[in-house]
């Protein structure tokens, strides 16, 4: 396996809650994304925590980076909540990890008609196999340094800091 | 506008025609699909043709070509049928254009509930913004040169040659 | 026009807010399904408001009973939230209106890949034009009548009473 | 069970070939339609053959009738193409069967994003439970006598004959 997928929740991954109309965690959608997106690349699937970004800690964080660290792979991208997507992009470029490290999301959970995650984890697999060691975000049909990303949130879009 | 996205038609684009219950061309789903996408990269459209690759001419390939050459662009994203990918990707190599070409399509319409065609389009903007100037085909999850991927027609995924 | 679609909202009509990752009203999505399912039934819409059915008062109902009497319609489909659909179902029910009226509303919100809403149009649809006076709900594929049908919210499907 | 649901094929259940591009029978989506709808009435699924209407033969049409017959229910709903669908309907109605017997199909398949399909068998649904012994079409939201419907082919809907 070339690609490592770390698997760690946020709105890509949300459901629809039936018993209070909320959306909530069950299981993640990025096998089913990936079989419907028929990728064929060579990648392998750790779903380490499902969590909303704001929830996460800096335990979690470290959970990441010791995911990334051991992992077999050099290739490696992140399913994270879009909230604070750039809070662990940093934290994990701080860490100077030699590998390819590539964080991506959805502003719209998969489980909708209309939904950004599909075209943003292809963003991600690309972006992962092309781009040099280093962290950063694939959104909005960009990629983006870890040092160089904001998340507007009034447009709910990432933008270049600079 | 730094990315040109040339539209040629293609599988991506077919819709359904309750007349006759086939595939047909209406209108491309390009500009739907980067909405739904959320896509903010800096592109610019340019529908030239919406065929289906076993009927392209080699007139429409270098009508493709010139579209190429005289672009603003030095990042070029096509949209084009599947069957016949390769031999345009190949025959615009050849051409040894400066500039960063991308093929890109889906095995299933966009039209359809389950499709790959969003993810597709996801990794051709990354893969265009990230890859050297060459000729590639963004298919499967992978970013192939043009002179080593072939189309398994049993498997109906795009391979390397060797 | 034969039937009157009366909206009130409920989980049918909500859609994704991206800002806080909840559901809420945006606009009612019913003309869209109607064009989705090719209905060329005689109606007309009529959108009073909408609401949680939790948020209901008995003004809201009051304004929905007045709404169903000065119809011109004898026919009269009431979109609502399941959650207070019953008690709505009984308050009109009690008022003897001499008219076929049917509620009808979704587990699962229109905007999502996989929902329950088309079908519950469909069937309060088919419900309204062939029964007899009376208040019913039209909900997980039965036609029930208002003074036998309680929601099972463990379950999350309506039942019989009795 | 309350209702057999005769499954024949016809547009609802057709599916993507990715080998051809074409439109084609693989199973039936009625299982899943009916799940996705969280469909609770009392029915049994007997899919008895999976053909376009056009290639339907007097000896499918007497298997159907046969079926019709020999079911323990007395409320049937048959799936079935759009093009022959009128035929089929007259074709059970001369035969005065003892049962209410409702046609339905779609002019979009089940796997397409948009289609009339869920909304078309919710109307089945309910009209199977309420309407008096006969053969009915149901689609485009209303419930049509055998013997007063038509398919108008150049707009693609049902319409009273008179």
């Amino acid at each position: 396996m070339k690609i490592k997928v770390i698997i760690t929740g946020g709105t890509i991954d949300k459901s629809y809650d039936m018993q209070n109309g909320k959306m909530h965690f069950v299981d993640s959608h990025v096998p089913a994304m990936l079989a419907e997106a028929r990728c064929k690349a060579d990648y392998e699937l750790d779903k380490i925590m499902l969590k909303d970004s704001h929830d996460l800690t800096d335990s979690d964080r470290l959970e990441m980076f010791s995911c990334c660290v051991q992992a077999d792979q050099n290739k490696i991208i992140i399913t994270h909540g879009t909230d604070m997507m750039v809070e662990t992009a940093r934290f994990l470029a701080e860490k100077n990890i030699e590998k390819t490290i590539v964080l991506t999301g959805a502003m719209i959970p998969y489980v909708f008609e209309k939904t950004d995650s599909l075209f943003n984890l292809g963003t991600a697999f690309s972006a992962v196999q092309s781009m040099p060691v280093g962290v950063y975000i694939a959104m909005n049909g960009k990629v983006f340094n870890a040092d160089n990303v904001v998340k507007n949130r009034q447009e709910n879009v990432f933008e270049y800091l600079t």
